[in-house]
């Protein structure tokens, strides 16, 4: 097999921006691309066509009995824009001090070649593995996945899996490698507040009514109690208690909060009681207002009282809760706080389970865990240790990836995610870059997982 | 002296849009029609320059002994924007049905010349009479005025006088005219409210600190009572109370709640307790917020933590509260409320005092109130009740004329405003019109004051 490095380097090439139909060519590229080296190693590859960007399923069959693991990336990537602010040009690969710099490279090129080329080396030395192996490689990822539960649920059949194994997830440091055992769901939704039939003259009718932007401060402010926590009935109901085990591997984490007041530019934090800003990310769920509008925009002053208001929100779910009960919950809670004198308008946006998967051995494992995933952990635990010298942590990300949520819901799957960006790869940014050392040690470490699942 | 109809038609020929330098010839144009009427009837006309629009000061000079009015008035008008709404062009008057229609008409071409008539009848009359009359024709009113002060101070020693007389405040209805007797005073300002250093992915770090726009609601939704009051200490100290006298003429004004509510759009009032709608536009201070925005605004969600948010806040001023305590007081408020971990900004903006003149033989009129001021009063109300049909009504307005408190603050001078618009004028709309019986009786109420105030 050709050297990995060389390989992303053709890869990262192609331009394939999903968002933008100028690149279709390069979408295309990228895709035969991945197929032919998957076909190369002998595996029968489909291309599964869907309204936007084709998925490639690739499979390595065999004995019912072998286990089975899916292997999941993305052959697309955000757009290069800014231009002017990369060093080398985006989709000219280029090595800088143990970098690949280019598109993609760590999202998610260079990591899904990590598992092509841990499978690669592992076929070539034992042909006969008794492991089935299904690449699953979408091009929709960087625009929200549209076309991948319906995937999903057409091939389910097909994806009969023992668990998912994939990076696309971060590590803090190159000597500490993390692996996400879970992911925070998402909720997102927008209310208008309407009062009078048009903007007003604050002169002549100023101190008759209700300002919209005033109900909209007053039902915004109502969200949250001062401490902190979102002031929604029942809204902490479902969330899990965090095990004292996670606390725990958060803490060998490390963080250090004054640098990281400093990296965001604030002067303190804000969160739950009993949480450290590090905690909270990850374990607590949040209601953040995305945006706020009304009234006058513009430069200097123009006094009106103004017709509307708006207002737009996410939440970040923890497990268990369901974005549908919180939205539930929260709008039932929007529409009694509306004031009289206004009218509420609630426009719902989309909805994303949060994920939880509990590694082997812990007070919290889920009975009847699927051995095949625990000796995915165990092997991934051992080869971690052995190729980054230091055991991985196990820790949440506050972040949301509704695919993997998807493909629990769907296809009951868990996920082994093992986070092979660093803080450094400057991920949807100019000069993106994937650390090529991490890159080798993944091999390595993937390699180690799939023997490790293999028949016995 | 012509037909003041043909006048007002040929003076509003001139478009004198003041703020758009492409109407220069018609600001031009419409200076000199008015400095011609009064070079005619006798005046010393002079053309003041300022940095923009010129003022014409016009003086009949006289015995010092004598009484002396400033009539005021403006020369400027509106945009005529959008022009595909007249019926007739905005620059081309024509009469329908007992109405001037055209750009001007109403504001304030109309009531100027209805003084500019009364006096030329008067002098042609007695030419003799045995009063100093100056006239105070502004083109920057339409603009804020922003020459008026320096004007006033630099012209103080001209302008030493009685009282003000102008119409340039409007009337319910046909038949019943209102003598405008306050204004509300105005102060404007903007906050900004600054967290993170820019925009933050709300997953990775949503729930460690305190979102801007969430500091922005709660900071503003301080600023108010549930009752309508607002929430700042000492605002209301220096609120005068509101004179019986003063509540039992709105009461004879009516006003139907309902219809107020439907003209509005609104399902219901909200006011200060103790005050129906059409008394606290009038005679209540608010705190208005006329503008609010932070994070993302396009269609859909971005799921951000946005780095600032703005409000633009106004306040309405009642007599006796001064801009200049109620910022100090607001703008302490607001600092006092940021809460810990964002940054406050606030922009002042402009600031003008409310009004309040009192007529004669009121529990409340100030001893030694200016003797011709009041005798103009009376003789207004007299020639009010016999031309209109009905005795004036004496109401506070809820709008803000700086210059009036300028008048009063710079050169002591109260005004006597006699309102001449009617609800159906469209000012500041397009098919603006000027009703031309409340003209022609206006002219005859104008000329009763200005001789029932000569010298006896």
């Amino acid at each position: 097999m050709k050297d990995p490095v060389s390989v992303l380097k053709d890869y990262i090439r192609f331009p394939s921006v999903s968002a933008d139909t100028a690149f279709h060519d390069g979408m295309t590229g990228a895709r035969e691309f991945v197929s032919d080296l998957l076909a190369g190693a002998g595996f029968s590859v489909e291309t599964v066509e869907t309204p936007l960007h084709p998925i490639i399923l690739a499979t390595r069959g065999g004995d019912p009995s072998w286990p089975h693991v899916v292997i999941y990336g993305h052959y697309d990537v955000q757009p290069p824009d800014p231009l002017d602010l990369w060093k080398s040009p985006p989709f000219e690969p280029e090595v800088r001090d143990g970098r690949l710099y280019g598109r993609g490279a760590a999202d998610n090129k260079g990591p899904l070649l990590v598992h092509l080329s841990a499978v690669l080396r592992l076929l070539e030395e034992q042909p006969e593995l008794p492991l089935r192996i299904t690449f699953l490689v979408e091009g929709e990822e960087e625009i929200g996945s549209p076309s991948f539960q319906p995937f999903l649920e057409k091939y389910r059949d097909r994806l009969r899996a023992d668990f998912v194994f994939l990076s696309d997830t971060g590590s803090p440091r190159e000597d500490q490698i993390v692996i996400t055992t879970g992911l925070r769901g998402i909720l997102t939704f927008e209310i208008e507040i309407t009062g009078p039939r048009g903007d007003l003259h604050s002169g002549i009718h100023g101190g008759a009514i209700l300002n919209p932007i005033q109900a909209m401060a007053d039902l915004c402010a109502s969200l949250h109690d001062p401490d902190g926590r979102v002031n929604v009935l029942g809204f902490y109901d479902d969330v899990l208690d965090v095990e004292p085990w996670e606390r725990e591997q958060l803490a060998m984490l490390g963080g250090d909060e004054k640098a990281y007041a400093e990296f965001l530019g604030v002067s303190g934090f804000h969160t739950p009681p009993g949480f450290s800003p590090f905690e909270a990310v990850r374990f607590q769920p949040t209601l953040e207002f995305n945006g706020i509008g009304g009234g006058y925009q513009g430069e200097g002053s123009k006094t009106i009282i103004p017709a509307r208001a708006f207002a737009k929100i996410s939440c970040r779910l923890v497990p268990n809760q369901t974005p549908e009960k919180i939205a539930d919950l929260v709008m039932k809670t929007i529409r009694e706080r509306t004031p009289a004198g206004v009218k509420l308008d609630i426009k719902p946006g989309h909805g994303g389970s949060p994920y939880l998967v509990v590694p082997p051995r812990r007070p919290n494992t889920p009975a009847g865990q699927n051995p095949v995933l625990a000796r995915a952990f165990d092997a991934a635990e051992a080869a971690i240790t052995r190729s980054f010298g230091k055991p991985p942590l196990y820790l949440r990300e506050g972040g949301s990836v509704p695919i993997i949520a998807k493909l629990q819901s769907v296809l009951g799957l868990d996920s082994l995610m093992i986070g092979l960006f660093l803080p450094e790869d400057n991920l949807h940014a100019p000069n993106e870059s994937f650390h090529l050392g991490v890159m080798e040690r993944g091999i390595e470490v993937s390699k180690t997982v799939l023997e490790g699942i293999a028949a016995r």
